[in-house]
């Protein structure tokens, strides 16, 4: 095998058309963050309840200690979509803490006593036992406050499609297996990272200066920053330091082999140095899906992804991680199956673990120089500049010409020309000015008050359905998996290892049967049915017979009625009768609807608002009324500019991706407002509320105004009998009430409409009142 | 209350503008028919199991005997539509007796001795047993031959909106209620129905000879007329005669009032004449919706409707009953209710009695005249006629004009014009010439081998999908109430007192979720669903971009495919590959099927034949294959003869109303033969298979093959997999299979798709093959 040779490489996956393949892969982010009071103080509430069982949520669980929370995302074909689903998971935990925050730094907060400090707790079961067992472990070893240091792992592997190209490619003679190829191919980048790894400390290192609080024996050795934290002049990253999340010391490991690493952890064992692999500290990790019997999975099935253990959080990213340099990571580690390897001799690895240290701990100045294998020296700008042109050329070689990638790595040798952009230098500066806990609470709850504002939509899921994004957010938050069955029809499959369900569209489940759902969708069956149930819905029938429709006057000749073509644009041909219609007006009114349409529905006519009630099992769940797209005036803008300013709102958007569409001044609109004798020009006067349109739908740029704690119970019981008449688990009940004060319903409501397909995001961000939590109510339904 | 005066009536109807609405009514028919063997000897066995308990089907259950069926129709709008209902439930009846005939007589077949005719036996309820109790009271007073002399009932009412706009205007002063004003319009009919209905008696009048093993005491005083029968030389019906089902005695009962009536029915019950009003055997009744407590009811809510029980079977008519002989009864209600009563003398009534015995044992003369109100004379023809004619006169005055009313006017006239068209001489003319038993027994085999024919149609609802009618029988024969819903729809309610089950075109219902359709729905997802339950479905993807298919070229490279447009007319565009493909034909074929449309299908290439498995619960219920549109040539025919043919068959029909479709020899199929080289003018040789279509839609012409007895277990449990994958209760599994012979499934099948509304109709009247029953399985499967 020639893997060794960037030449080599070069050839295949040329000669294989795979260069596009080659940048992908699967990406997953793990994250840890402590939970601060509002002091700054390290939180000692228990883990919240809302995430479920610890060890079950795939998503969000603790790491050591339970006011450790840990994020960890699911496998993305791109790193983009990991970050992306990282920000969800941070936004969703940071929504769910009372009063509290994430720490935004990977060096805690204020800490308590050791013995104060929390460590996770778990269930009874054996599972949860040997976690709390094995915490209660490292804390006696390492101590709690050293635990509590939190960081980001990054998890990449190739695709299988490419290895196997490449492997078919190299191994035609049959000389190797894939399990053997695919080891070397994650080996050789595992030692080149080894050798190269100062770079990232150097680019993305942002632990250091440490809290007061923290443990003595390492800031008896700092130097005193401000009032409330010690540091080191130079350092990087305190957490990658000697005196950081390591080792007690630095442990042999042969990485020439995956016998020969399996071999060394083993003599670590057996020599008492580790308890068992997952307690060796590495930078890099070499990892199987199968997460029992590592090393066992290691000798059976290969090295299966590898791990980046290195990364500290960000405190000047929202959710402490910069995209750009999880995206440069990516990049390195392709310069690392390509950089040549002359000669394999682990004796190497001593000095690149020094390189390491001395980065960590002293790398933020401008001369420092690393020791070359040929002894010579090479200053670290130099070195930084070679990693970056090495990539260069290697993409260039392959003909991956890329925006975002050139800006990633323009990025990243911004820091190497400048040791002001590093994350420390201004880190250090911050903290200089505001104190350590200040600069980091006050970043943690400017944070907080942003995510607030975005948080309505699931990051890289912003082209389903809001209300299908909403019902996502649910199933993260309660550690259910989820599957994109088809993303344009909004298909998703939630499963959290004990049921499964299908659902569509956020309210289409499988609660409601076959049938139901048909009888909703027929408004004719729908009313025959409401009226077997004695449920008022208005009288009336559809005509496309004039003569028909004329001889049945009799029929509504005692009640006010609304005569309209079936389908109308600007109001046209509706005539509305708030008296008890002559014989001559009504045949009048039913040869102006026939005008526009040829079917026509001569219906009863029912004064009052409409209401939109979602029934959930046997529950109203949240009223919504809604109002025409409108404005208000203000005696100085057109309704143009009026429109312009409420469609600024963040709320507003296009195509069902915000809570609130945005008005738009189409020709329905404009006919609406000729009829008025108005124009877009026109200005309405202060308070002046001017409609839009006719219809209310939020689609068409309506607001929706809560009135769940408002409408009498008597309604909500009415919503609930009409869904119970079609057996409607879930329901949008379109009521009409006259009078919301007259708790008598007899003359004051009617069922306009049932909707086995109720958006539930309108009623999370109403554009007047507050989240009714459709999204949990939609998951609790399912006995999720 | 002007009521009584003909001019006064039409004066009030014009003026109102509702003369089609005294057209219009509530009709209802119930009919007797004793079942016989096929010897005509009056069958002794149970009534069918299949029919449910006898006082809950409300369609089908038994009279005086077990051995004698009563048929009973809901109430319609039409007559017309109430006789094909009867049709309908006759047809369902007759089917489903195990070689035993209806006969189509109201006197019966070949009676064994009183004490053998068994009595029909309920069920151990309170109602049950008083059913039972009633009986043997009847058959102890009346014996139990004449409890089988078996007829037809006549429901009638105008509907309550005509009566309410009369009495509207009629009681302008509010001087009368309106049920006292229903009261006397129905009681006006009666006493003039009670005058004229002799002449029902003479059209339609039937039931005379009578067989040997008739009660001695009536047939000793009749002439022989054949070796097993007896009778009087002008009867017209020995049912209605003095000898047939009668009280033992005239009863004088009074219409003058409701109230003087059931003064009357009380003393009588006093009296002992009558245990109760029911057994008050008279030509016409009052009666209540409401049938417990007649009496009462009738005082409380008056007369609801009115009941005419003189109608016998006619032999002459498949059902036993001439829908123009109803819609004359009706006609002759009409008249009942506008013919001038001057004054009401109850005593007159003695003469009419006297009337009608007359004419049903001595009717059937060309001179038989009745005594007039004023004593004169006057002969049965011109009664007759001016009965007809006051008919006409009154339809005239009203400007009613109908075709088929004309018809129906004509048909009664023909028959006294000239005696000979009476019923009951063609009937003397026919046992004469072949005995009586072999008469009526070869009817009732002729008809039964008609309605064999025949009845996949639900009459009456011959515009629902076949698969929907399919249903409703089986719900009929299982006395389940039924409703449609919404007719274009295929939308019904069955509802049989314990529960309801909303349906759409039959197979929609509520034993399967919401989710399971959408997954159903959605062949993406179906896909994943299915590969997910490792069962097999082609590999392959949609395509819309012509370069990414072409990448993908390494997915395909080591199975056979078809590349195909998504939509193609005449298969154009398609590409079959039998063998592996080379990258260069595999990129011709995409760029091809990409000049049919924008969007392309690269699919594995499943060989073999393509069955629809009916999966409903855990079984399959039925298999078929279907062959594409085409015809067997003969060597002489042209292909459009052969069609032509081919489409004679009484299956074929035309918008899935019947089992199968006309094949037509449109663009498509025209296009299809040009393809080889054919045209429809084109002459295949003797069995030579022409194919006219490449799909095998039966909706196209397609042919249906029953498979249910012949693929191996196997792939019926490969079937229940797949709908259990989706969680399906009714599902059509379409599954390719290589070879049907071959019991290992491993690479000799694929699921091409899962249906969620598949139709029944096509299993139930295959092509070749047997009724698989669907409509039973749908029904035992919903748990009725």
């Amino acid at each position: 095998m020639e893997l060794k040779i960037k030449e080599y490489l070069f050839n295949i996956i040329e000669k294989l058309d795979i260069n596009d393949e080659l940048l992908q892969g699967n990406f997953g982010i793990e994250k840890e963050n402590t939970r601060v009071n509002k002091n700054g103080e390290l939180a000692l509430t228990k883990h919240p309840k809302i995430f479920g069982d610890k060890l079950k949520n795939p998503y969000i669980t603790v790491d050591f200690s339970e006011s450790q929370i840990e994020m960890i995302t699911p496998i993305f074909d791109i790193v983009e979509n990991a970050h992306k689903f990282m920000h969800n998971l941070h936004e969703i935990v940071s929504l769910e803490l009372k009063d509290e925050y994430l720490w935004p730094q990977s060096l805690p907060g204020i800490l308590p006593s050791e013995k104060e400090i929390p460590i996770a707790e778990f269930d009874d079961s054996k599972e949860g036992k040997y976690a709390y067992e094995y915490r209660k472990y490292l804390a006696e070893k390492y101590g709690k406050k050293l635990q509590l240091l939190s960081g980001i792992h990054f998890n990449f592997s190739f695709k299988d499609e490419f290895l196997l190209k490449l492997f078919n490619e190299i191994n035609k003679e049959n000389t190797i297996s894939y399990k053997d190829f695919k080891n070397e191919v994650y080996l050789k980048i595992t030692r080149n990272y080894l050798k190269y790894r100062w770079i990232l400390i150097y680019l993305i290192g942002a632990s250091s200066p440490i809290h007061n609080s923290y443990r003595e024996e390492c800031i008896v050795h700092m130097n005193k920053l401000t009032d409330d934290s010690f540091f080191y002049e130079n350092a990087l990253s305190f957490r990658n330091s000697k005196c950081g999340y390591k080792n007690k010391e630095r442990l042999d490991v042969d990485y020439t082999s995956i016998d020969a690493f399996i071999k060394s952890i083993k003599t670590l064992i057996s020599q008492g140095k580790l308890r068992d692999i997952k307690e060796y500290y590495s930078p890099i990790r070499l990892k199987t899906k199968n997460p029992k019997n590592p090393l066992e999975q290691l000798s059976e099935n290969g090295i299966e992804y590898l791990e980046i253990r290195m990364l500290d959080l960000n405190p000047f990213n929202k959710i402490g991680l910069e995209l750009k340099d999880l995206e440069f990571i990516h990049l390195f580690l392709i310069f690392c199956l390509f950089e040549d390897e002359k000669e394999i001799d682990m004796k190497k690895f001593e000095q690149y673990d020094t390189n390491h240290d001395a980065v960590a701990i002293n790398g933020n100045m401008e001369n420092i120089k690393f020791v070359r294998d040929d002894g010579s020296e090479i200053s670290i700008k130099e070195k930084g500049y070679f990693v970056i042109n090495s990539i260069k050329d290697i993409l260039n070689r392959l003909n991956i010409n890329n925006e975002n990638i050139e800006k990633v790595l323009n990025y990243q040798k911004e820091k190497i020309d400048n040791k002001e952009k590093t994350y420390i230098s201004k880190l250090i500066k911050e903290v200089k000015e505001n104190g350590f806990i200040n600069f980091h609470l006050e970043k943690a709850k400017e944070y907080l008050e942003e995510i607030k504002k975005e948080s309505f939509n699931l990051k890289g899921y912003e082209d389903l359905e809001l209300s299908t994004q909403i019902v996502l957010k649910e199933a993260i938050k309660r550690g259910i998996k989820f599957e994109i069955l088809d993303r344009e029809e909004n298909f998703i499959l939630l499963d959290n290892g004990i049921k499964k369900e299908y659902i569509k569209q956020a309210t289409k489940t499988s609660l409601d049967s076959y049938s139901t759902v048909l009888i909703m969708e027929n408004k004719l069956v729908t009313k025959k049915v409401l009226e077997k149930n004695n449920i008022k819905v208005p009288f009336g029938e559809h005509y496309i017979d004039i003569n028909k429709a004329k001889k049945d006057y009799y029929k509504y000749r005692d009640m006010k009625i609304v005569v309209k073509p079936k389908s109308t644009n600007f109001g046209l041909g509706i005539s509305i009768f708030t008296e008890k219609p002559n014989q001559n007006d009504y045949e009048k009114a039913i040869e102006i609807a026939f005008k526009e349409d040829n079917s026509i529905l001569i219906e009863e006519y029912i004064e009052g608002k409409e209401y939109r009630f979602v029934v959930m099992g046997d529950r109203v769940v949240a009223i919504l009324h809604r109002v025409p797209a409108n404005v208000k005036g203000d005696g100085i803008k057109t309704i143009k500019e009026l429109v312009e300013e409420k469609n600024k709102d963040f709320l507003r958007g296009e195509g069902y991706k915000k809570p609130l569409e945005k008005i738009k001044l189409g020709e329905v609109e404009q006919m609406f407002l000729k009829n008025q004798n108005k124009s877009i020009d026109y200005i309405p006067q202060k308070n002046e509320i001017v409609y839009l349109r006719e219809n209310s739908n939020i689609s068409t740029g309506g607001d929706s105004i809560d009135y769940t704690d408002i409408i009498p119970e008597i309604y909500k019981e009415i919503a609930i009998q009409s869904a119970k008449a079609v057996d409607a688990k879930i329901c949008g009940v379109d009521m009409m009430i006259k009078d919301i004060n007259n708790i008598n319903p007899e003359g004051n409501y009617a069922i306009i409409e049932l909707n086995f397909n109720p958006a539930i995001h309108i009623h999370c961000y109403p554009y007047q009142g507050k989240d009714r939590k459709l999204g949990k109510e939609v998951l609790d339904l399912l006995g999720f």
